[in-house]
């Protein structure tokens, strides 16, 4: 760890605020730097004490015989600054900063403290954890400068000094309870860092350094608020680099979520779906909720390298074999259809009635022999299409050689190298199959959740590698729309769009009547008359749309009408658009704008009038492949019509695609100033007829 | 108990096939009746021992000293077969049959054997559990006919003879795990039973018996395949009748769990939406997988009577106030809006940075303040937004009073006698607060999912209860569908529609060319022109329907076309309709059909040519009431469409709710003999306009 050094390897400790009672803010992390073994230098601060803790106290970070790596800023409100300041005057490199009541209780005065206390650490070169901050810590190097409540009843167990597991939040609670479920499954978690209001270094930042731990092959992450993406963009750049794989649990999914955020941390709230398409463009896995977040953890931390996602599953309860056949088809993991070979295999070893088909059903037969299982895995290890397994164990005990299966799993787990899960209730079975390091769940669904999580977060990091090799290197845009932004008229809407490719409906900008009678004679009726007017947001309510307009003498009339009603309404007449009535089978949407956190955003769909109620829209953050959008439109809800139903020819995707791709590359490109656009419709053709723009409105400015 | 006495409640039981060894399937009943407390006789029926785990044992039934009321039939194959012709003329009641390899098995001869075994019991007046059944198991009484392995780590605990849950399953291990889950928890099961093939008492017969149990308080049912649904109706009345909810899993969600299940017990599979719209017209919750089927029993066992759904959430933590609002948002849980009155009170309470607002955050406050919690408590009690209580603790230990905490929880809890849960990671956290009767989940996500589980189902069984009242009484018609079904041509289907109030297009059916030119003048142009014959389902097909015809000569000529297009097919001609271009807002769709199991099944959508794609539609189950169908549409994808949208006026729902409850009354109608109907599109225009039904496929034949 080369960055942040001093925040997760300080070679000297002082706590400012120091306590001789290990249940005070101010005395945890003296205990806990004693407790978890911690090799550097420890120095309370606390003038009325001689000694803290067993540790012998100063009067004042000034006595001080060095200046400390980290200091723990564990006093409150103004004096809390005023430390900080000391600690940068003094030469300390790292401030943790645990007092609250700064930018998370009032985004005035306290957000402007917190500026203050930042501004002096910098001049100074130092830098700040917090404020608000339950502190850091390392179990790897015993650094830890946190009061949670979670490290009280933990030993210093050797097996977190040893764990894989690196849990990184803004949040004091958020940054413990998922180590205390981990804790409950024995497994050891390395890192658990929280970083409180994130005025200086924030959880980004501090993961990309905790992500150069060689030690983490798992990181977690929670967070509230995303001010800004930067470090979390470097952060799966680093992941990806070094196989790393990342869960996210996002809080402020719901309005009500936000709003509860927004009266606790103060922040901004992040578009949720934006937050969605962020991670997956960044191989993040984002978990729905905190068993998500951990759920899944055991199964990282084995060198599986999985290949697919078919399912194999056995059990003693066919119950079981059908509970996980739905479980495994609702998450999206198919059951694998196994070799003739393997069915005749099975039928030699099973009873008749058994079930050798994929579920397999060993049935209470295993009660009265439990070598079946024994004998059937490695006939079921051969089998190609087997990507996975479950093993059912739902009831067992007395009469069932327990030991017996949990070491036959463990050894088949071994031969195949594949994943496998076990679900089972009971607690004696679940401890014989654990301990024989096969991953055990509660229920099917449990374990299937968890195996589809692994698989599919695999496939994710893949897919997020492929495009990372795919597209030429280059920063995505992040400038966020100017304050000011212009509508621009559709004739030049339609005209930018031209002239990146993307197909547009054919037109004529028409500044005259008889422009207007030629434009009809040259596109042939009927066409569509639009007044254009780069004031005139909602033309159809001013009567400033007509269809299916028929004659050259009606075009003329209408140019005139309209010209009249623009000047009326005391807008700027830019013309009067003529055009083809695009034809088309289906009316999608195609629609941009720039987050102001996660930069542009692309969105595709179902299209026409009630976009907003269909809803059936997807997500993407340009730098994107034609794949990812090929990959977006297939999964929409509408995706079977593309292929054509009842007996329609197929659509051209292709053409769709390439206009969306177009769209990606228009909003990446600080030359176009493009802020938002919204073509609505994009008439989507059978197989060879492409798509066409049929109505745009671009906004300038960025 | 008076149904089924002597399978609950017998006076003596005797084991054929019975074992010394007591995790033999013959020992383990032998051995649970004298563990778990039986106080009637025990009768081991085994020629080769004189004794049996302690009972005197009896070389055949015959020298028994008097018939026993049930049997457990442990012995295999043909031998259980003839078993149970010996108990049927020994004047035994009830036969529980163990055995397996019938019908799960063989669909063809093993169901006939089991056919054959009822019919030798139901001449003596026997009844038969199974075959393939692991058991009954009533603690109330000690009769455990069951070999249940979960069984064997479990004593007599008197919990469970004092429990009020009852477990139903057809399958053995589904029928003990959530035992399992439930045991954890602490939580008493007094029933436990397992049906196997339901060759005579089904499961459904079985569950009726056990809500006469007045001890039991809420019923749980694993289901693997539903053949009749009689049982289960009544099983819900009378469940309506004593206010007992019932919980279902019912597996075969999907296609790969029905195959699964098709392969393990050779039952036929049910379709899944109308299982869904079975349980929920009659009030039973359907739980998506295990942990839905338990996770929220000890909320049922409460006396809670729930008002609503709003949520009140306190947290010491903000992260846990956030997930805590996105948790209930998801479910569908409103956050309560708190008084001005309580945000003054809370205010002179908490410190400044806490969050008074509804999540109220403590912050890490309460860790130097621990009577905090207790003090606000009674603030939010008083308010009358509040319906139910979420308290999380995610993180607490030293520094910390959780026995204060539970405490104070307890006595709110009893002061507003509405529901409370409260989320806590740590075990030491959770026990505290159970220990004092508080309702305690892992998570908030877990503690919300129960808490919306247990309101909204009681919402369901209100709503349930209501439309009972509100219809007259009566039983849905359950015919199925004959055998062969006639399509009727659509002027026919039109007519019958018509003729029950369901408006349709206006349409002629003419026979002649002069008919189809007065039709045309009659109507106005522009008109839709359609052939008629029973014998063609696809008519654009053929070129049978024809558009905006806006002419009385071209509607002639139409006719004499269509008139030979239908020859040419050799089809029967049943006329040529003239109908009205019907107008509308959006094209719904109202279908019907009959269930073989459920009976008549109304569906209401979204209509049009992609009904199948865009898949936004709802069922309903006859008898409903307006008000239902109402819910369903509003329940709907494109329900805000109904409001009117983008400043467009409502449309006309009342029109359409009352054409889907006129669909309702005829579908239970036997004179109507309406197999199938789809009405595909049903323009529904804008209020006042009505709506009104475009295209009709009746078929005839119950």
């Amino acid at each position: 760890m080369s960055r942040l050094r001093a925040a997760l390897d300080p070679k000297s400790v002082a706590i400012i605020g120091a306590s001789d009672n290990p249940n005070k803010v101010g005395g945890r992390p003296v205990h806990f730097l004693g407790k978890f073994g911690f090799a550097g230098k420890i120095y309370p601060i606390n003038p009325s004490r001689p000694e803290i803790q067993g540790h012998k106290s100063y009067a004042s970070l000034q006595d001080l015989p060095e200046a400390p790596e980290m200091v723990i800023v564990a006093v409150a409100g103004d004096n809390a600054i005023a430390a900080v300041e000391d600690c940068a005057a003094f030469g300390v490199k790292i401030a943790v900063v645990m007092a609250s009541g700064f930018g998370e209780v009032d985004a005035g005065e306290g957000k402007a403290k917190e500026r203050r206390m930042v501004a002096a650490a910098h001049k100074a070169g130092m830098r700040i954890v917090g404020p608000n901050s339950q502190g850091l810590a390392n179990f790897g190097t015993g650094a830890i400068a946190s009061f949670s409540t979670m490290f009280m009843d933990m030993d210093r167990a050797a097996e977190d000094a040893k764990g894989h597991v690196a849990m990184l939040s803004q949040s004091g609670a958020l940054s413990t309870v998922p180590v205390g479920f981990l804790r409950q499954k024995g497994i050891g978690v390395r890192h658990t860092h929280a970083t409180g209001n994130d005025s200086d270094i924030t959880v980004g930042e501090l993961a990309c350094a905790v992500a150069e731990d060689s030690e983490v092959k798992l990181m977690l992450l929670y967070l509230e608020s995303i001010p800004d993406k930067r470090y979390l963009e470097e952060l799966a750049s680093i992941a990806l680099d070094r196989d790393l794989p990342i869960i996210a649990l996002k809080s402020g999914r719901t309005d009500a979520g936000k709003a509860a955020a927004q009266s606790h941390t103060g922040a901004l709230a992040n578009e949720d779906r934006v937050v969605d398409a962020f991670f997956e463009h960044h191989g993040i896995w984002r978990a729905p909720d905190m068993r998500g977040l951990v759920e899944a953890t055991e199964l990282y931390l084995k060198d599986w390298k999985p290949q697919g996602r078919r399912l194999v599953a056995i059990s003693n309860s066919g119950a079981v074999c059908v509970l996980t056949a739905d479980a495994a088809t609702s998450v999206g993991m198919p059951m694998a259809k196994l070799a003739p070979q393997t069915d005749a295999k099975l039928k030699g070893i099973l009873p008749s009635f058994a079930t050798t088909t994929n579920p397999i059903d060993l049935t209470a037969a295993l009660l009265s022999n439990s070598a079946l299982f024994g004998d059937i895995l490695p006939v079921i290890a051969e089998d190609p299409a087997a990507d996975a397994f479950l093993i059912g164990v739902p009831v067992a005990g007395p009469g069932y050689d327990v030991e017996a299966f949990s070491r036959d799993a463990a050894a088949f787990g071994k031969q195949t190298g594949k994943p496998l899960v076990v679900a089972a209730t009971q607690p004696s079975v679940a401890q014989a199959f654990a301990a024989n390091g096969t991953s055990v769940f509660p229920t099917e669904v449990e374990a299937v959740t968890a195996l589809h999580q692994f698989l599919a977060h695999r496939e994710l990091m893949a897919k997020t590698r492929a495009r990372r090799t795919a597209l030429a290197p280059g920063e995505a845009l992040i400038a966020s729309p100017a304050a000011e932004t212009t509508m621009l008229n559709e004739a030049d809407s339609l005209g930018l769009l031209a002239a990146r490719g993307i197909p547009v409906v054919p037109h004529r900008l028409c500044l005259s009547r008889n422009e207007a009678i030629a434009a009809f004679n040259i596109i042939g009726g009927p066409v569509v008359v639009k007044g254009c007017s780069a004031d005139i947001a909602h033309k159809s309510e001013l009567g400033l749309v007509r269809l299916g307009v028929n004659s050259a003498d009606t075009t003329g009339d209408i140019f005139t009408e309209m010209e009249q009603i623009i000047a009326k309404n005391g807008s700027r007449f830019d013309g009067v658009i003529v055009a083809s009535m695009a034809g088309g089978r289906r009316e999608m949407m195609i629609g941009a704008h720039r987050d102001p956190v996660f930069g542009p955003v692309v969105v595709v769909g179902d299209g026409g009038k009630y976009v907003e109620i269909v809803k059936d829209t997807r997500l993407l953050l340009p730098p994107f492949t034609a794949q990812d959008v090929r990959d977006a439109l297939q999964s929409l809800r509408i995706a079977p019509l593309f292929a054509g139903v009842r007996g329609e020819p197929p659509m051209d995707l292709d053409a769709l695609v390439d206009a969306v791709v177009k769209v990606g590359a228009l909003m990446r490109d600080p030359a176009a100033r493009v802020a938002s656009l919204d073509l609505n419709p994009v008439m989507l053709g059978s197989e060879g007829q492409g798509c066409v723009v049929v109505d745009a409105v671009v906004f300038h400015g960025v």
